[in-house]
């Protein structure tokens, strides 16, 4: 069973001014992280734009960083799409480009139709086609669709379902989810302002943009978590909370980036419709760094 | 101008079992369409299951369609994906390939970024691309994004943009955007739940699921509409609007194939994720059939 | 059967500046509204505050407003509480000082427990022991609750259940329940943003906040429509909606009071924690009086 | 200032057959719960179905509690009504039969004006007038109101602003609060179901529905919490979720009224429009309770 206890940014993708894949920015960002304590990355994630990329843009994304990022730190590739035999497609080319396992996202389109049946059939099947470990993605904000504990609980018995991202910040369902699914399931908090808290309940790491800019930060608070300092984990964890929902809810991908320019990576624009963050968005995300421990570069 | 006044029905994608695209299907059921009184089709909306299917896909429904429809009956494609660039592209190959306008669902992954500013933008960018009208689509139960009026106001100062098609049933949203809009506007009420209503307010049409099965029915709707006979209008809208719900919230496009079955056209199954309509639900929408005056063929 | 058809005003409650019930405040609006075209009065309704009255304050508003109301106009009380028992207390008090009928909204509080299995026990038993007809109130903004069509159904074969004000918008539900419920069944539209939709699919009348300042220009739709002639009706509510969200869901009780003021009517300042309208507020409201047809009289 | 530590259950209200209060039910329970490891007792919460109290029956209720509760225990009165003139009122006729502490729900029927404002100047009159400490009440599935960081921060430096229950469950808000709110505002976890969670990001106990009946499980959570055994702690935590949430939002007061007869304690009916639980859902709610180390005494 593939361990993932541990810390990964959903990397973003960068864009050249037309619009194409900036792949050098990418490897950039990707020799900044591998410095930083994590896991490993997720590629081609929410974060990733990756409802923004066509196909063979997500398996560029997908190759490019399995070729910058170090062999012996896991690479999950987000391969989730609207329909279960794409998702299957898309999962064993992106295990062929050297995936260490999938996030696979929920369908949302046919959001009033995803039903825990609905779902444990979508899974299930691309669990058993697919050559590398599975691990669910909820994320409402976005979908419209919240896995619920009963469906994450069947999918948990199966031996290629190893893990979920839940991004959706119910955390009496989280704590339920550890309490029903098999014992090896490993659940990873999918933002970092209920990182602890996930945690608490049995959480074993988590995917949060806010490791794209705060990898240390987010690690002092599992490691005080570990050692049973749960004043010290707080203390680490709370001041990150107002940064976090700025890079995530509140501005989205166009903060995060944002973000990452502050900070001397290569952030830059998303993808239209994606608006830019505006210039008011982007001081306060540079006032926000500081009281969360980061020293932006830019002046 | 493009004039829209009249009924459309989002026509579905039948699939062979092997889940490939059933074009002969697709030409049968147009044959049968042809008869009824439409003025048009609307081609890879929701019900066709647009987000289920590849862009080639997507592309080869509409040029299928195309040859199929008659020349004078209009096809309006849909050419809605999640970028402003892609959207462009798509939209000038369907015009391409012979559609009369396009039906541009608004982008849902990151809808919460999708305020009026970037609506507008995208909106703006795909209108002065197009070679054929463009034909807003806001859906919120499948994107989570609810085109406002404001928005809607200001794009139909735009000489490309023609119209939308609401499927909210907001229907106070619908009354004031009939009225902030440009006068030559035109509103298509999206669900036949409230197509009296919306004509009321000043809709011209619908694009309506329920148009699949119940042209007649509809069509009666807006010729008793038109000759002020709100009795008659009245009479003929409220026995549909319990088999249009079947249709479309409730049972979704699984329970709309099922009704093509039940009356002798090429239903079949959706694309998993999306369950089959089960044998329950099958035989509630053969009940509803009758009191919407629909005579099921299948025993 | 009482006959509902026609438009209400649900008045307001003046109140001094010490926060006691203003009755002469009260009395002067009457005077002016008994010169407007309508059917009668809904006293203790959700604009009259009555969630902020006492019980006693509640049957003082009924009794003041009864001996000023002319007496063959009809005076509706809302007499609801969050428990049946209580409810059927006021009702039958309120019943005494001489209303007409009672308007009884869904209790809110335990609002995930209201079924339509415990909404018909309620409902059931107040009709049973009121001495006068009940007519259903939903407002799912204030309350939570949206009573369903399966519900309002039933409860309409009840004799003394003779209609339903229906604040929620949903038109399509609308339609359905004047389908499915007893033909003498009379739905009240709940808002001026869709009294002429209410109207199409078969409401006889309308609740209407913005009744207290607009009476004339909403009989002018319901003349409009029962005459057969949509246009106008449509030209006489289109430009009531941007006015009519002001003085409800956007400003809520202190825009309409605001509005009061501004035509030369008591209105004041709403009980806290209810802020009053602020001044920009007062100046939006005011730019939209003119293009409804009204005329302020407050410099 | 108040210590808050500790667990407390927001008691329930006895009912005879002929729906008056059962004080002597009340005494009973009152008897049995002192016996628990409990900080004190909250009368006249949601649980307590005040909202389903006369203003005269809630005062008894809080009178008889403190009668039958030992006077070194905490009796946390529920004040709140939806105008702030009333709920000081109550407020102060509360703090005069000897309630410690107000916890002060937010109003609630006027909710989409219930701004961050509103709500400060509301609680900020209440807790000037009042003789003792007030606590904030946020419970957003009952009144629709989610109080948020900005306002509880500014209210916490308010000297009578002792804390704040918290029973909507997004913990990043309350991770949040802690960090924005003044050093010693107090939170309480408002629902068994993410009490440990809630521990982790800082708050000092719980007002729980569950602590009626499971008093002693949580107080395990608590102090395994406390030394720093977090394992322990979740070993604790996790299998009460489900109970939990059948006492809860499942079956709501109705449930948790079943669920203590079923252990020997005065719970039954609530008052109507509330439904009593069903034969399947006690049978259900016994299910759970020796999962949750809860042995029925009810055969």
């Amino acid at each position: 069973m593939l361990n993932l206890k541990g810390i990964y940014p959903p990397i973003t993708t960068p864009f050249h001014e037309d619009g194409a894949l900036d792949l050098e920015g990418l490897r950039f960002n990707l020799a900044h992280l591998s410095a930083q304590p994590l896991r490993g990355i997720v590629a081609g994630g929410s974060n990733g734009e990756f409802s923004s990329l066509t196909i063979e843009e997500r398996l560029t994304v997908v190759a490019a960083s399995r070729k910058a990022w170090p062999a012996d730190r896991l690479l999950i590739a987000g391969s989730g799409l609207e329909t279960t035999a794409a998702t299957v497609d898309l999962t064993q080319r992106m295990a062929g480009l050297g995936a260490d396992a999938v996030l696979v996202v929920t369908p949302g389109y046919f959001r009033n139709k995803m039903s825990a049946q609905a779902l444990i059939r979508h899974y299930t099947t691309v669990a058993d086609a697919s050559p590398v470990p599975v691990i669910l993605y909820s994320v409402p904000a976005n979908t419209g669709v919240d896995l619920q504990s009963e469906a994450a609980a069947e999918l948990s018995l199966h031996p290629n379902v190893i893990g979920m991202k839940d991004s959706g910040g119910d955390i009496t369902k989280m704590g339920r989810m550890v309490y029903e699914c098999s014992s090896d399931f490993q659940l990873l908090a999918g933002s970092g302002g209920f990182f602890l808290a996930a945690l608490a309940v049995g959480a074993v790491g988590g995917v949060m943009a806010l490791a794209n800019i705060a990898a240390e930060q987010l690690q002092a608070v599992q490691d005080a978590f570990e050692r049973g300092d749960l004043s010290a984990a707080r203390a680490a964890q709370l001041p990150l909370i107002a940064l976090n929902s700025a890079v995530t809810a509140r501005f989205g991908v166009a903060g995060l980036k944002a973000a990452l320019d502050l900070i001397g990576l290569r952030g830059g624009l998303p993808r239209p419709p994606l608006m830019p963050a505006s210039p008011s968005e982007i001081r306060e995300i540079r006032g926000l760094l500081g009281p969360a421990g980061i020293t932006p570069v830019q002046a």
